[in-house]
């Protein structure tokens, strides 16, 4: 049986153009002679919905969805349809939705199963929304059991995890008992799994080690796409019984894979994401995947066409404008330089030059007379006071204002350019440098924009060498080096990935990386101080498996040891 | 026996304060004879801690804290302390805290319940943290039957509530099946349960049923004090077996109330609170004394001693800065005027009076010059175009930034003055009238803003009777009116509230409030529009069911049909 995996890129809550996609999809499946199509969990609305599950009339509208989808498949010669949904979970008791995988076929809803593992950590709140499966049924199709399985559920394999996060494992449930070869031969797993470093390599040991197992074929289609902060990878997945992958979707774009239940793949995995065992380089490349498609997704679904970038002449805003450049065509991207009497020479001709590798558009308005003025308001209060803090800040508060001032003048988006590490140190200006709609990479600690910089320039040199190799600067005070601050960030960023993503104490990090204890402690104390910050940051592209925004929630006003 | 219910104000991760809040509580409570203390949830680590529960050494740390407070009872004569805080849970699978109640006596842990409600609902995410209790158990204590419960376990009487959110109940379990008047006659509740509008109310009604169902007194202690967003009234209760309410703490400010488990209460209600049934009056008072002490214990807990409000000479500013007046203290509120052309001076007036009224520092800082070279600098790229939304925006972000030059040169704090009917519509400057530290009455709708404005003039006019009585203008444009781009606030605001509280659809509220359908979707629309500026904005104190911030998580790269 010819089986397809239709990984779709749909947008959160536009129903009919989620349909439109689906049906195209299965449509060309069944030109590939497909019999059944998958499609990515809450296909019908998209992935995720949050707070939209709790209106009685979206769940009724996917419920309506289903129903479409379903009398497309009444047709004779289409194919069945295995997809994700969401419907109402009508029980006295508890969440009033429904995570379901419906498989449609001859024109009816012939068999329905909900989530049983709801995700509820990280940047998951699916138990907020969802009242979970009772328990897991295998269904027999076309003569064929078929093991269907909504994401989290094949995550839990005792085995395969040191440590579970759920006692229940739905695969092993539906999978355990059989005589020899009478079992069930094919499990299917229908996700929303976002991208985030490391994890395709992750989920290809994982259901590898299910496929063995269980002695079946693991069918994993993954929703692609950016929605908001998290982009799917797509990367669908198909492993044989022996723990070998014979199929792989293409990640970071729509695609199609087809194939024979009792055969080998039909199909050659893609190249670029060939072999299970992914080095740094392909993650570098992945990561720059994921950014274009989260900014050109974020931008398309929110309604802009194109873009503004401020340009410094450093190399987190020629990252960023590279990376947009990509995403939305250069005709679409303006760099903004906003020299001030503290800007080097050097970083206007480094904007400049980047603007004319790129072919984009750039405009200069220069800030020093604004900031004079400022001053010249201010000076009853300031008076007597030495430069600082205030005045650095408010040369990049101006910054933000004359980019926010174009982005309303012609309905551009402002890409915020600020990296991991200054997020998480703080040392960034709110509503100045942190401005913006969407920050591209502020999920890439400085260290890796060096080498996504160096990606850029893989073919020709788009980012300038010197923009590259000069020492990094905020350039708001005469001979400002971000050393002054901070410590090198080849030291900086493993104390922050330490802390921020794997949630070290200081004492743990200074002891495995052979630093002072009050190096680590007055680094640690940069992200307890500037949490306050990062609660007001523009949405941030989630690209490691710890990034700012919903997936980590700390408060404010407390007293935290490090 | 005498009982205690010691509302104390814990700061989130401040465990040696802490410690010493509820020692010094159960001493005072020693002094009255108390045999037993209650303490809040997690009254150790403070509640919410939010994802500081993912740091092993936070759940190691308070557990030292119930060995510390162990070790004081220890001493002959003293009180038993029964009060909630985290431990690790300790299985193979699930989640690795648990949230408990310890009741410690005579220097040992004697007692442990685990929390088997945990809501993941709003702004609450303990699913996302603990462990639910396998089972709840009753202790017997000095010859006494308690029946212990933290918070959500007892919220969830299939008698009292027409829709439930958990299939078990707790306190069910615990006091069926005995036999007539052996069973159980105290139900211990130790809570932290956020302050809303109208919430009091229902506290009292839910436990009074509590009480009258089993047939035993119930004792609710709450945690009091602002953390972040939340607000916790305290509002301690006392309900015999008749249902009626024998004692009360008092609202919003530490409390000590001790009562005798046979007798009637040794202590009067609280005159403010008294009478179950509370009418719009209380609810006005009682929003007032929340967002107060919001504003006071969010730049407490944060280190500011003093605040800064922009001052326009409207009603919100006006009211801001007269909550910061009663949080702080006249001489810790700096009001800054920035008049621009389009400032009528009339406005300057009224903010001078306020100013005068609340015995604040005032200070004037022109905007006008700072405008033109802004314009200057952008009239390349300007040319030709329109005055407009960009010109507008740009006036409120040069006083954003004047504002955190100020808050930067001094230390203060900036106050945000947004309403909820702007922070819904988007009738608002991201970058601009939004910057701040803290949203103070961005959960207060326009139209009650009036009336926290009155409660404020109760005793003299504090509010100037012209800033009460000119119709709302944001004062960006000649002649603006609110009403040039929005429904009058007597109309917006109930369509707002049904769809931003309720969840009501267009059709709903059309049909509901006798309106235009296209009137209302027109509404809508902003709302859903104005989602990305929402989740920039600053952090907002809650006083209604449903506020902006953790607990509405909304998308925004979605298509939402309203």
């Amino acid at each position: 049986m010819k089986v397809a995996l239709a990984q779709i890129n749909p947008t959160v809550g536009d129903f009919s153009a989620n349909l439109a996609r689906i049906v195209d999809a299965a449509e060309r499946a069944a030109t590939m002679h497909a019999e059944l199509v998958l499609f990515p969990e809450l296909a019908i609305c998209g992935y995720p919905p949050a707070d939209l599950l709790e209106k009685m009339a979206f769940l009724d509208r996917a419920q309506e969805g289903v129903a479409e989808l379903a009398r497309w498949t009444a047709v004779a010669g289409r194919p069945a349809i295995l997809c994700g949904s969401v419907e109402r979970a009508n029980v006295p008791e508890g969440k009033r939705a429904r995570n379901m995988a419906v498989l449609l076929d001859g024109g009816e809803q012939v068999f329905l199963q909900a989530k049983r593992l709801l995700p509820f950590y990280d940047v998951f709140d699916e138990q907020r929304y969802f009242e979970p499966a009772a328990e897991q049924t295998l269904t027999v199709w076309r003569g064929r059991q078929l093991a269907v399985t909504i994401c989290e559920d094949a995550w839990n394999d005792k085995l395969f995890w040191p440590e579970r996060r759920y006692a229940i494992d739905p695969v092993d449930e539906l999978m355990r008992g059989w005589p020899e070869g009478a079992g069930p031969r094919l499990i299917l797993n229908i996700s929303a799994s976002p991208y985030w470093k490391g994890k395709r390599g992750v989920r290809e040991e994982m259901l590898g080690a299910l496929a063995r197992r269980h002695g079946a074929t693991v069918a994993m289609v993954n929703q692609v796409g950016g929605n908001d902060s998290l982009i799917f990878d797509g990367s669908s997945l198909v492993v044989s019984p022996d723990g070998v992958v014979r199929a792989r979707g293409l990640s970071f774009t729509e695609d199609l894979v087809v194939f024979e239940t009792e055969q080998e793949s039909l199909r050659e995995p893609d190249e670029r994401v060939a072999g299970a065992a992914r080095d740094e380089r392909d993650e570098i490349a992945a990561t720059w995947d994921a950014l274009v498609l989260g900014t050109r997704d974020y931008l398309r679904k929110c309604g802009f066409r194109t873009a503004l970038v401020g340009l410094s002449g450093g190399i987190d805003s020629a990252l960023v404008a590279a990376i947009a450049v990509e995403a939305l065509g250069a005709e679409n991207v303006t760099g903004i330089g906003m020299p001030s009497e503290y800007s080097s020479s050097g970083s206007i001709e480094d904007a400049r030059a980047l603007a004319d590798n790129l072919k984009i558009r750039f405009e200069l308005v220069a800030i020093r007379e604004i900031f004079e003025q400022e001053m010249a308001a201010l000076e009853p209060m300031f008076r007597g006071t030495a430069f600082g803090l205030a005045e650095e800040n408010l040369q990049a508060r101006i910054r933000g204002s004359l980019l926010m001032a174009l982005s309303n003048k012609t309905g551009a988006i402002v890409l915020t350019t600020g990296n991991k590490s200054e997020m998480s140190t703080g040392y960034c200006t709110l509503y100045g440098d942190m401005v913006g709609g969407l920050a591209v990479i502020a999920d890439v600690w400085k260290t890796r924009v060096y080498a996504l910089c160096a990606y850029a320039n893989r073919e020709c040199e788009v980012i300038p060498r010197s923009t590259m190799e000069k020492p990094p600067s905020a350039e708001l005070r005469p001979g400002q080096k971000d050393t002054d601050s901070l410590p090198p960030y080849e030291v900086l960023d493993p104390i922050l990935e330490a802390y921020v993503e794997r949630y070290e104490s200081a004492a743990e990090i200074a002891e495995a990386q052979g630093l002072e204890l009050d190096v680590v402690e007055s680094v640690l104390k940069l992200v307890e101080r500037s949490e306050y910050k990062r609660q007001q940051a523009a949405l941030v592209l989630k690209v490691t498996e710890k990034s700012f925004g919903l997936g980590r929630r700390f408060p404010i006003a407390v007293k935290v040891q490090v």
